[in-house]
């Protein structure tokens, strides 16, 4: 996952991932734009090992974290990877994924934590908890947050994504979780994810602890 | 702040805020690319009154959550602000703000609380929790997520934002956030937020409980 190479950034092309517009109105009688981009809605499960007692989480290399690592003045020319190495870029993530198929959002969730984490659950083992906006600047879209408890007995697969993805899965007792959320960070995970977390330990984590 | 109307989408000029490009880079030996945004990093503050036991939020107008509650098909043409009203978009946050001046991050936080909310506090009532990536998609910047405990002398000022900000202080109390967390949602608000009230209940409520 860390050989990452030859590293530089292009202008946009006709992207069919990022496509930035802009949102005009009138607000309170003043004119007003905001530039933003579309995004798909999606769905992200907490998975949790009933039978081990271990968060399961998803490991990739994300471009835009890597990006984001790097000192501005570095930024506008080809990437010292010796300097900023790939496990800047490494997040720590909930498995989830986009809603972009015509199957209720429980059914994407069931792929998901298939394709990414290699658990074979019932649509009954998810719980949603509840759904939130992704973003409040430039993506708003919808995410809705699954809980799932899982046995050793469903991981059927081996999980790391379908295709050309390059996903680990990582297991964490709920001392490191604990270990980790008290760091003073960076902490190389999104937000949702840290949500995920908190809700975990204050709600559920009890019930687990030894 | 509700009075929204001519709301209607356009290309994306060059614009000073969303600046989309393409990061090639190359893993394992394979070529790949990833569209994502150049953003500024943030930081956050839970404000927390313990005189009157409430939480410090602010409200506004967010365009790319409204843009998002809007019906895919219904989104490329005017908006329809009768079917589609304002209040779509109106999120919950944290007091927050983008590091864009030559100040330490603690001198930020302490001008987006005054600016904000109208407490004027000192940079030590502002307790580093942690940091994490904003988002794992297109955006990777850095938030610096901050604890501040206010009383009601300090605050000096009316908060709402500087120059065109159109912001709502708003207070609930520590049974109103549990209902809200506890919702099935759509929760009108970012997971940083969630994370941060999640935080709160966790570390700090009970001591404001009566």
């Amino acid at each position: 996952m860390e050989d990452v190479k030859d590293v530089y950034i292009s202008p946009l092309p006709d992207s069919p991932y990022v496509k930035p517009f802009r949102l005009n109105y009138t607000q309170n009688g003043k004119k007003k734009n905001w530039d933003l981009l579309e995004v798909h809605d999606s769905v992200a499960i907490i998975v949790f090992n009933v039978t081990r007692r271990r968060m399961i989480f998803v490991k990739q290399f994300r471009p835009a974290i890597y990006f984001n690592s790097i000192q501005p003045d570095d930024r506008h020319k080809p990437i010292d990877t010796e300097k900023y190495p790939a496990s800047l870029g490494i997040a720590l993530e909930m498995c989830a994924g986009i809603i972009d198929k015509k199957l209720s959002i429980e059914e994407i969730a069931k792929e998901e934590v298939l394709e990414e984490c290699g658990y074979d659950v019932r649509l009954e083992d998810l719980h949603k908890i509840t759904s939130y906006r992704s973003g409040v600047g430039v993506q708003g879209s919808l995410q809705t947050f699954f809980y799932c408890e899982v046995t050793d007995d469903m991981k059927t697969e081996q999980g790391g994504g379908v295709d050309d993805e390059i996903i680990e899965v990582v297991e964490m007792t709920i001392p490191q979780i604990e270990q980790m959320i008290n760091s003073p960070g960076p902490i190389c995970s999104p937000p949702s994810c840290l949500f995920a977390l908190m809700w975990f330990l204050h709600y559920k984590a009890d019930k687990y602890r030894k």
